[in-house]
C-alpha cells in the first residue's frame, strides 16, 4: 500500500509513527511543510522536517515534541554572550549540527529535497521525507503590535515570520493574515507529485490546517494532483471539542475566516479535496454537518496520548479510506 | 607604552597574558596570525586569533591551550553521525558560537578586522587584536604521503592545509615547504602598519618563527614597516634546548633550511629585523654566537610555567629593549 501524508511539524510526526505502527509495511511519503523554515544564524533552520526525521528516527525530544534528546544549549547561551539573537529560538547543541549539514550542502548547489534525503540517511525514518517544495516559501502572519512602546511603534501592522509569531509571540496577538511568500512561484519537489499520483491513500494528520497543510497545499500543482488523483483523501481533525489539540491552530484559522471547530475544518478543505474525516468522540455530534458537506464523516478518539492511540487513528483513518473506496 | 606583538596560538597567547600583567598600563596592539584559518563545516574558523581572546579573555582551556573552558563536544559528535568530518579538529560547542558570529558577520559584508574587534567586545581581552591582513591566506604544507594505502597513492607529494599537517598528521612527516598561499597577494589590516610605525617596542613572542610569526612577516609590508620602525625589535626563543618549548617548530623549521636551535631562529629572523633575542638559560653558552650576528642575546628563564613566569619573561624582553634603545 501506498500512503501519501501531508505533514507539519508535532502532529504530523507522532501520527506518522502510528502509521508506521499499523501499517509497518507500507510505502509511505511524507510531504513536509516547509513554510515554516528560517534562516537563523546564517543556518537554514526546517523544523517541521527536521520534527518528522527526528520522531521517526528516534532522536526526538518526547516531551517537548520538538528538537533533540539529551540535548545541550552551549552554542545558544555563547550566541548570546555575543548578543546575537534571536534568543527566542531555541536551537540546542546537536539540533546545530543538522542545520550546518543542510546549510553546507545547500550552498554546495544540492536543493532540498537532495540534502533532506541525505540527512535522513543518517535518521532512517522509515518513509520518504521529500519537501514540498526545494524553492524557498516563508510563511509570514500580519498582526497589529500592541502599544508596548517597543521599537515597532504603537498599533503598527506589520508581517512577522511565522516563527516569531509562534515562538516568540505565542501567538498572543491576532493574526490578521497569514502569506506564504514564494508559495505562488514555487513548484512541487521531485518526487511529490508522483508520489501523489500513484497513492493509493492520501491522508492529512491533525496538522495545523492553514500554516502545516494548508501551505503544502498553496503550492501551485499539489492541491490539484490530490483532488485528481482518484483515491480516497481522509483527514484527522486537529481540534477537539472547539479547541486544538496543541498550538494555537484556532489563532491562524481565525486569520482565515475558519471558526475553530473540527466540522469547519473539513468544510475549509472542501469536499472537492477532502473524501473524509475523523473527529474526535467529543465531537460525534458534527459528523451529520460534515456529511452534509460532502465528506464521510467517523468520530473516534483523536488523541494521540501515545504511539498505540496514534496507530489505532491510523487505523481508523485507513478504514474510511477503504469505506470511502467502496462506495 | 606602546607595544606592538606579533602573535601565534598558545606562545602567544600566554606570553601576551603574562605581558598584561608585567605592564598593566601599556597599549598593546596584537598583530595575529591568520595564515592557520580554515573553513570548517561552513564556517570560518582563526584558531591563532581566538587562542588569543579567549586566553586573555578568561574563556580558553587552560589545560590544552585552545578552545572554551566548560567545553562540550555534542554539536561535532552529530557532525560524525551525519558522516560528516573532518573529525581530528576539536570544534566544541562554545567554541562553534564564536564561528558562527565570524562567519554570519563575513557574510555580511565586515572583513575579519571588524569582526574580530566585534567579538573582542565580548571578550575585553585588554588589547587590541588585529588581524595580520583581511585577505585570505592559507598556509599549506608539502609532504610526501607514506605508503600506507590509503586513496592518495604511495610516495605522492601533495600540498596539504597547515591543520592537516598539525592536527590531522601530528607532524609525523617531514615538512618539504611551508607555503602561505595568498600572502604575496595580501594587504595588511587596517590598523596594522599605524600600529607598527607608532610603537615603542615590537615583541616576538615565543610563537613559532616559521608558522606563525614567519607568516605574518611574510605580508607584505609588514616585515619592511618593522624594520623600518626605528624602536627596538625583541624576540623570545620558542626553542629552548634544542627542542620547541611545544608544538613541533623544529617540523617548519627545518622545512626552511633552519636548525632547531636558539641561535639558528635568531639568525634567521636577521639582524636586519631583530635588535635584541632571549634565550633561556639552558642556552647561555649561544649568546655569543647570538651577538656575532648583530643582534643583543640575553640568556633568563623562558619557560612559561604560569603567569608569573611569563610575566617575568615579558619583563626581561622590555629591559632587553631599553638596552638596545640605549646604545
Amino acid at each position: 500500500m501506498r500512503i501519501v501524508v501531508l505533514a507539519g511539524g508535532i502532529g504530523g510526526a507522532r501520527f506518522l509513527r502510528g502509521l508506521k505502527r499499523a501499517v509497518p509495511d507500507a510505502d509511505v511519503t511524507v510531504i513536509g511543510n516547509t513554510g515554516d523554515d528560517i534562516h537563523l544564524f546564517g543556518l537554514k533552520v526546517c523544523p517541521d522536517l527536521d520534527t518528522v526525521m527526528y520522531t521517526l528516527g528516534g532522536g526526538i525530544n518526547e516531551e517537548q515534541g520538538w528538537g533533540r534528546t539529551d540535548e545541550t544549549f552551549h552554542l545558544k547561551e555563547e550566541l548570546a554572550a555575543y548578543g546575537v539573537g534571536p534568543e527566542w529560538f531555541g536551537l540546542g547543541d546537536r539540533d546545530f549540527a543538522t542545520h550546518i549539514v543542510r546549510t553546507q550542502m545547500l550552498g554546495a548547489g544540492y536543493p532540498l529535497s537532495a540534502v533532506t534525503e541525505a540527512l535522513c540517511d543518517r535518521w532512517k525514518p522509515g518513509v520518504r521525507l521529500i519537501p514540498m517544495t526545494d524553492d524557498r516559501v516563508e510563511t509570514h502572519v500580519a498582526v497589529t503590535l500592541p502599544d508596548d512602546g517597543s521599537a515597532e511603534g504603537p498599533g503598527e501592522r506589520r508581517a512577522i515570520h511565522f516563527q516569531e509569531y509562534w515562538v516568540r509571540l505565542r501567538a498572543s496577538v491576532p493574526a490578521e493574515a497569514v502569506v506564504p511568500v514564494g508559495a505562488e512561484q514555487a513548484k512541487p519537489a521531485p518526487g511529490v507529485l508522483e508520489a501523489i499520483a500513484e497513492a493509493d491513500v492520501i491522508l492529512f494528520p491533525p496538522s495545523n490546517p492553514v500554516v502545516s497543510v494548508g501551505t503544502i497545499l498553496a503550492v501551485p500543482g499539489i492541491r490539484e494532483a490530490i483532488a485528481d488523483a482518484g483515491v480516497p483523501v481522509i483527514g484527522l481533525s486537529p481540534i477537539i471539542g472547539d479547541a486544538p489539540v496543541r498550538g494555537m491552530a484556532d489563532k491562524v484559522l481565525a486569520a482565515v475566516g475558519v471558526e475553530s471547530t473540527a466540522p469547519a475544518v473539513a468544510e475549509h478543505y472542501g469536499s472537492g479535496l477532502l473524501d473524509g474525516w475523523l473527529v474526535d468522540t467529543v465531537d460525534a455530534g458534527c459528523v451529520e454537518r460534515v456529511e452534509a458537506a460532502g465528506i464521510r464523516c467517523r468520530a473516534v478518539p483523536l488523541m494521540m496520548t501515545d504511539v498505540d492511540a496514534a496507530a489505532r487513528m491510523a487505523r481508523e483513518a485507513l478504514t474510511l479510506a477503504e469505506e470511502v473506496r467502496a462506495v
